[in-house]
């Protein structure tokens, strides 16, 4: 997440768009800043189960959030709709941290930009486990370049 | 809302598709009870913006709910969408009663059905008055037959 | 759930208190009509943990809702506390309909009441099982009188 | 936010006891990772209403989130409660960096630990305007040792 310049649309290689609700306008009349990480959360568990082959019901792996962070610069309202963008930062051996903006219809530079790391464990132990290799191969196809 | 009958997509007028979050899902794998309410949220109060033209950032009147209930059939699961139906059963001088039905895609019986009672009122006395003339003409469009 | 007359405290032998959160209170300045579901949500399933003994991380039977409805009378507004009360109004040998009052800290006088199905199924087949003896013996204990 | 320490109670001044909802909980049993956010949410703006004066309804000056952050060390699960703590880490003219730790009851470390900036605004036209005497005021009483 970079202190300095708005990330733009070009930067994220798989999108997501998701549809804002009645209730995430907070009492001020835009989304509340809670909910977009509902969106990082959707965006990010929709590409694990497809194309990444994640069974989240009763699969032996499951994804726990160790850390996600978020900068704000432009509201939503609903109804509008929020195309979120995904990319992998950093692909270890058990974990994965993502980046991921949020724009509006058609914009060129985020309304939102954040991370989001998540440990791959067990999910009876929950000790970290490696990556699943469908997963991974999914999460290498998001991969930023260096 | 039926005891007895299953509701079919044709009964509805107007359908919107809600997109499923991760977190919708509860500990028991399946999208919420306390969710669905959101989703009938979302399809009235998208109607009633477009096309009902109700400015909810700052008109003089806002619709206030007063009853709702839900029949649940069939489970959802992030990531499916949602294809919620509306129509309006009662139109009154100042309230109207909405019936809902959610389907899964391309479903003929409604994985849940239910209603939904708005009473529109003065945003600041908060006291009950007419229906805006234009959400009034929105909402006769999708009335269902006697 | 009555048509003409308001639920008092008296009348609902348990109580939870829950407390409101910001992002409750929607662009109206009140707390959204969905989250009282999740407040119906809570008071039961915190009586089916405790006392109930119901094991919602492994246990073999799971509660699914098959109905729920609420009348809204009064509104709440975070950062408020909400005084859940819950009574049980049918104990089938699969099922339970409870009803719930949401209070206002000292009021008599429900300011939302509803109720809530719940059929207990085993968590593989989603079949319908008789609910368990510890459960239900907690259940009877906060039956209302017929 | 220390990346090599864990915070503990001690280090903040005021605390928030907020119930977890059996709908915090998610696929995996734990509380998702995006609730914890509406608690920082809410401790920060119940703070901000009182001791701090905020009116929320109708006063002329909102406080608008520029960003937050979490690093998430043990879950919650419903239905146990959380005891959020508050500090201010830095007071500017218009804004305000809040750090915010999440602790289970009776615990010295904290389950999660984040922060969370608020920017001060006009209600209408959405300028950084100077935080409200009263406000400010409430805010020094919780200002962490430098």
């Amino acid at each position: 997440m970079s202190e300095t310049r708005t990330e733009t649309r070009a930067r994220y290689p798989h999108f997501l768009t998701i549809s804002t609700r009645w209730m995430d306008n907070d009492i001020y009349g835009h989304v509340n800043n809670v909910v977009y990480y509902s969106y990082f959360d959707t965006v990010i568990n929709g590409y694990l189960i497809d194309p990444g082959g994640l069974d989240i019901h009763g699969g032996p792996v499951i994804g726990v959030c160790a850390e996600s962070a978020c900068r704000y610069r432009a509201g939503f309202a609903f109804p509008e709709s929020v195309e979120a963008g995904l990319r992998v930062q950093h692909l270890g051996r058990s974990s994965v941290r993502y980046e991921i903006g949020l724009f509006k219809a058609g914009a060129e530079a985020a309304a939102a930009e954040g991370h989001f790391v998540h440990v791959f464990v067990d999910r009876k132990s929950m000790s970290p486990v490696p990556i699943p290799e469908a997963t991974r191969a999914a999460l290498e196809r998001i991969r930023s370049a260096a």
